[in-house]
């Protein structure tokens, strides 16, 4: 491996340390080297905090005047909560800069390294693009789409099945995966489940280091008063319902936290924000689902089922990674829940297959990660 | 790894060229070497065939005596279709035997290694054991439980699909799965199918290098007249029914070749072998099945589907050994076959688990094997 090549990597693994928490800036680890010697570094902590950049400018703390600075990402060129850190490396007389790849967004894509160039500063990019890219996935997904990124998780045995013929599903993966599992909670923005997950489990969906927000897709208002999450953290709970209304009451709270449902008047505490949605086809159109979290500010979903939930992503090709924990048990059982159900397509040559498969394993367990392709899919064939 | 790891490696090796064809009989290989020196070697090539060690005795061609005898399994003591190789071994002044693994058969083990010590020679046993029982795990099985070793073999998607929800199966795998799935064919006795994949694939069910005996549980006697198994080969086919019984003509052939069924009379090939069992539950007992395949002098089993069959194989706890073939797809569906379908296990932690898990990779896919443990077992928790 060249110098080069060795700095950059280096940035990977600083970048990575923000994981979960610079959201919606993406992960960024800077270098400053003179000679062969790391002078400084530094990394997107959180969102609002320096850039990598500029920590690594500000820590250096002497003359950078021929040194070269390593990032995985162009420097920024506008202002937003920290100033440009494309004219403090100008500023600074920083000879050199090695990036990974360009900004992904089309409107600031190439400014900086154009301006460096213009400054003479000697620029090299695309240095392991590909793995820089693949760090910062989400961030990628969010500026060339304006989606949030999803990320579809299931617990199954090998025979494809979340839960016995009467209904047990606890447990099913082992807890060296449980705990991966709560950690990958950490990397995403949110976790969203379909309402049954939460009658049936009642699950808190945190991660290990943060309270990430929640949402449930229910149509009929149907998790109970007594759900776990209910209580506490409810500025971070999101529900998507259609069949059930607000019903008006006297005094009227602030937000009318009293709706109208099939199972009768259920009382939702006024934190937890309640969007509205109309169903096609008896379901949600999960885009605009995704369309609204975005909206919020949340940049990537971590979908945990449960099957039908799983299953309709699928079927509106909007999974963009999945992390299948595999349990070598054989549940078996025609009525034995499927890990990703709904309606299924209609041939195994026309189905999304996933790419870039990685086999993990967690001790007995294994787990298969990749990225579905849609491209072969279609659904009357 | 010692000299002795060396050499007995070696004879597993050898014992392996015999695979698939050696049945009823054990893998053996056998090699004689004089100093470090091999100086001559064998294998069971087949059944009624030499034995490894007669065989590396004969081509061996010079003094034996101060030679050493590696070989994976004991020596056999008994008069079958060839004489018994321990007495081969004395007269012919062979100094030191190392043997992997005692015969499994209660009535012969260690009588021959107690003979070879009584004649003065160096008998070493034991070394590299288990991996030498893995090697004639078939006949292992046998000699202990006086039952067929069952292989199963599913080729699923991710999700634990083996047809997508019209029925599409074809393909699910790739070829090379496919290819690989059809070499195994050539490790067994038999291939054993339920009658609804041979009413919807018309499968062959041939090995690369051998014709396989083929079984099919038919209850109702309801594969086509035109199935490729109907057609050649004939001796080698087994079906077991229940809901069919012989119809008498005139004048009658020399085995009725006409039954009665549900679709009305069908006329199955005299050389194939029709049994009738009797149903407990809506199903056959496989146990039974499997004792009349022993009769019949097949020492193990194929099982390559359908969910039903595949799932009642797991419930009866027969199911020695699992290949799963995965194919990185997401079929999806809840109406979409499941891989092991049948009435299924009541709940995760009391259900069969793998052991011995072995990851392979065949391009793209994924094949999962390993060994069904059914100690957990619960069927009513």
């Amino acid at each position: 491996m060249n110098k080069d090549a060795y700095f950059i990597k280096k940035t990977f693994q600083l970048a990575k340390k923000g994981e979960g928490f610079t959201s919606p800036n993406p992960l960024v680890g800077a270098i400053i080297v003179k000679g062969d010697r790391i002078i400084s570094q530094g990394y997107h902590k959180k969102a609002g905090f320096p850039h990598a950049e500029a920590e690594a400018i500000r820590t250096a703390g002497e003359n950078l005047t021929g040194t070269t600075l390593y990032v995985n990402l162009e420097p920024c060129c506008h202002f937003g909560k920290t100033p440009p850190c494309v004219d403090e490396i100008i500023k600074k007389g920083i000879k050199r800069v090695v990036v990974a790849t360009c900004d992904p967004n089309p409107l600031v894509r190439n400014k900086s390294i154009t301006k460096l160039k213009k400054a003479n500063i000697g620029v090299k990019v695309g240095l392991c693009e590909k793995e820089a890219e693949g760090l910062n996935e989400i961030f990628f997904k969010n500026m060339r789409e304006a989606m949030p990124f999803v990320a579809a998780k299931t617990a199954q045995s090998l025979d494809g099945k979340i839960a016995a013929r009467g209904g047990k599903s606890k447990w099913i993966t082992n807890e060296k995966s449980r705990m991966f599992a709560r950690r990958l909670r950490d990397k995403y923005d949110c976790v969203l489940v379909g309402a049954n997950t939460v009658v049936k489990d009642n699950p808190y969906l945190n991660g290990l280091k943060k309270i990430p927000y929640k949402v449930v897709i229910d149509p009929y208002l149907c998790i109970p008063e007594s759900s776990h999450l209910l209580k506490g953290n409810l500025g971070k709970l999101v529900i998507f319902t259609s069949f059930a209304s607000k019903k008006k009451v006297n005094p009227a709270p602030r937000k009318t936290p009293f709706f109208r449902t099939r199972g009768g008047v259920k009382k939702i505490p006024p934190a937890a924000r309640v969007f509205f949605l109309k169903q096609r086809n008896g379901w949600f159109v999960l885009r605009e689902v995704l369309k609204i979290l975005y909206q919020l500010g949340i940049m990537s979903v971590f979908v945990e089922g449960g099957s039908e939930t799983l299953g309709r992503f699928f079927m509106e090709k909007l999974v963009d990674k999945v992390y299948f924990f595999i349990s070598p048990k054989i549940i078996a059982g025609t009525k034995a829940l499927s890990s990703v159900g709904a309606e299924g397509f209609s041939s195994p040559n026309s189905c999304p297959y996933i790419e870039g498969i990685k086999i993990h394993r967690l001790d007995e367990d294994i787990l298969i990660s990749g990225y579905p392709c849609y491209k072969k899919i279609c659904l009357n064939c």
